[in-house]
């Protein structure tokens, strides 16, 4: 049995780095407490303000988190910093805290360090789960099923044109060494349905057959984007690729899905027998919450990501009866921790290495511009891939496919903690994700022709209420 | 200035012991993710099973919480177990992440307990700020004003005479010193607001007279209960009471308090105007909690708990018109996040100094029997000091002030890290706080008569709709 390579979920980018802190005094903890109420208040407070800014420009919500995420980095107000790459947080946040809370500066920086880690490993780990699970409850099991086909064309094009497109580009462009080189074009595989499916989700397009394929093609393309980190991964370790546990993984995704099909048609009407049965109002939270732990928990058993078993139990649950009453009573997650999810994305991005002045950015810049064009056209051309006659806006599955999110920062992170990328591939490899995720949202909306105005059910009984009024004359 | 001693969260109790893991590896992250998966999921499960069992017997369903925690913590399950009194976790809980995980034992075990750590500080934090939110959310600001004076006698005479008294009661009759008498009776003086308060809600009380003095005594408790710590500390550890601290720490509160009355006049209508502005659905929770924060900061800039100014928070957003919405988007976090802050204290008893068959545990059961009787005979005697002739239930209120809860075992707690109590003096604590909890709910709803049918709006309308429908004859 081959010791598969561990592989990371994608919120939990950037690594956590555990503070060797022993502290457990009080000053201590009430410093924690100070840090998380200050920096959560001002991640609240500034995306309200720069979603509605986007809103109002006719730009995504999400793109005001991201930017938060930058303004609150460690690029600009550095608050929002991360232990491992050295950021010092704002020293005007720590003397203010110094002041609210009364301890000495080491207590209350090491506090804020921690509180840092903290917040970020478990509520972006939190928002990614709960955005997946709504995102499974707002999605058809039986219409994934049916655009099945289609989704794994379009996934097996977009992950394997862009790595190799990408590799080779590096290899003869820039001669660049054969590893480093599929490693980089392994970091263009994966696509972020995190923030594709926020955005379709607010064009209103999650429930269109382009919406429906995106999903199941980028489902399909995180198992494989999994897949073929694990590979690349034990390339850069031994130098040789292991075919059964490329085989063995594929197998377990397949029992893994059967298994969401199989609870989806059995588990559904006793879950919801039972659940109608408890008095207690929280019941119903309660127990989707903990379906959503179970499967998650099964997903990573099956060496799997935990967000898939989170799109699971969405998935299931989205069968049964109680599918309003709990995406209402999610929703509230959805808003507080989704935005912090996409609050530290924004804030894990260097904003210095995008400075053309500086001539060591220069090289990462070209190599960046060459990442995005193969990024970009290797996914439009998969969605091109779409076979049949059947009219299905192609281009607009290829950019929905576009971008790489947190899946392609952990590449990024991976590429520099192992060195097998430099700093200005790496840096490159930051940008591509950057820029990707960045300009799918605004090639979506415009991908996408306004909809038609729909007939609503309420529209429709007035009309049939003043028609009646009238002795059905018009 | 005179140095105020740090003044520990309730939530903060078991307190937080950073462990010293410098690990930042893959399968550690994965290891604290598949933990907090397990441990979240049997939490819920569990206490909905509970729940809906004390439920049907007629009892709060907060003490379904309690016994969740107290079966899965150190003493029986051994799930929630807590690194500083050296429990080991669950052996099979263990075994079946390192099985799903696929990580080393040494890796699971640290990431379980520095992910139980983080899971109980943070979620026990958020529940308690919640809870308390939701409970300013729907008390009413004027009707605390009205209830004030009425308060401020029962509050002022619930906290010095189970002081007074379980100091004099330990001295004479079991011979224990000045100082760790007065301690053990300080840890008698005050009142758990959150459990009180879920009871009343739940039994329909909250908006009663009795509700309001309760909650408006309960508060002010909690003021005077952190002077007494304050006090209590200074003395232990330079064996003289400042004044000058006592004063100020007064002062502040009675500013905060103003503050708050003020922002509900003038801030209110501001708050109201402004965030209808906003199209985001989101915009309304997040503006919320981020004025929640400002607060609850404000409140550990004076000195005072943060949860003072969560309950402060609720109480000026409860004078928008946005209240009702607000409370929909909140419920969700209360379901979840206060029932692990109830399973968390459960988790924390440590049943075993329960057993009367081991002699050592003898003392410590007499004791407790006797804090027991001066804790319930102290607030009850509260409850009567309540002057005028209004027809007010005074057993009730006495009643409703006897739950010690989570500030009970931050005494408890600080008695045994001090070293200021001895073990049996400290198990004693303990258990009065353990009864005081489980008791009180049992009792309010005994004395609380079952309400009389009201007439709500809608059966109102109904009636009036009927009436208008057969001419006004009825």
């Amino acid at each position: 049995m081959i010791e598969l390579p561990v592989l990371p979920l994608p919120s939990q980018w950037p690594p956590s780095v555990v503070l060797a802190v022993v502290e457990s005094d009080e000053s201590f903890t009430k410093a924690v407490t100070a840090s998380l109420l200050v920096t959560a208040g001002l991640v609240f407070l500034l995306s309200v303000l720069l979603g509605e800014l986007c809103t109002r420009l006719k730009l995504p919500s999400v793109l005001g988190d991201l930017a938060t995420g930058m303004i609150l980095g460690g690029s600009v107000l550095s608050i929002l910093v991360f232990a491992e790459v050295d950021q010092v947080a704002n020293g005007s946040i720590l003397h203010l805290l110094e002041l609210a809370t009364g301890a000495p500066p080491d207590t209350v920086m090491n506090a804020y360090q921690f509180q840092m880690g903290e917040f970020i490993n478990n509520s972006a780990t939190i928002g990614l789960l709960t955005l997946l699970f709504v995102t499974g409850l707002e999605s058809d099991l039986e219409e994934l099923i049916r655009v099945g086909p289609q989704a794994v064309a379009v996934a097996m094009t977009g992950v394997f044109l862009p790595l190799i497109g990408g590799a080779i580009a590096l290899i003869y462009i820039f001669h660049v060494p054969t590893i480093p080189a599929i490693f980089a074009g392994a970091a263009l595989t994966a696509t972020s349905i995190g923030i594709t499916a926020n955005v379709l989700q607010e064009i209103g397009h999650l429930q269109s057959d382009e919406g429906q394929v995106i999903l199941g093609a980028a489902i399909l393309d995180d198992i494989l984007g999994i897949v073929v980190l694990a590979l690349t991964l034990s390339l850069v370790e031994t130098g040789s690729i292991e075919p059964s546990s490329l085989i063995l993984l594929v197998i377990n995704a397949a029992v893994f899905v059967l298994l969401a099909v199989l609870l989806n048609r059995y588990f559904c009407p006793v879950f919801t027998k039972n659940i109608e049965r408890f008095d207690n109002p929280a019941a119903l939270l309660l127990c989707s919450f903990a379906f959503l732990n179970i499967l998650a928990l099964l997903a990573i058993s099956f060496g799997l990501e935990a967000l898939l078993g989170a799109f699971a139990a969405g998935l299931v649950l989205g069968g049964t009866s109680q599918r309003e009453k709990l995406m209402r009573l999610v929703q509230p997650f959805v808003f507080v921790y989704t935005t912090i999810f996409f609050v530290t994305i924004g804030a894990s991005v260097n904003l210095n290495v995008l400075n053309p002045l500086v001539p060591e950015n220069r090289e990462g810049l070209v190599i960046a511009a060459c990442l995005i064009a193969i990024a970009v056209i290797g996914k439009v051309i998969a969605g091109f891939t779409i076979l049949g006659d059947k009219p299905i806006n192609r281009l607009a599955v290829g950019i929905g496919m576009i971008p790489r999110g947190e899946v392609g920062l952990v590449f990024a992170g991976l590429g520099a903690s192992t060195g097998v990328l430099s700093e200005s591939q790496d840096a490159a490899v930051l940008i591509m994700v950057v820029v990707t995720t960045l300009i799918a949202p605004l090639l979506l909306r415009w991908v996408f022709p306004s909809q038609p105005e729909i007939l609503t059910a309420d529209t429709a009984k007035r009309f049939a209420e003043i028609e009646e009024a009238v002795g059905g004359k018009f």
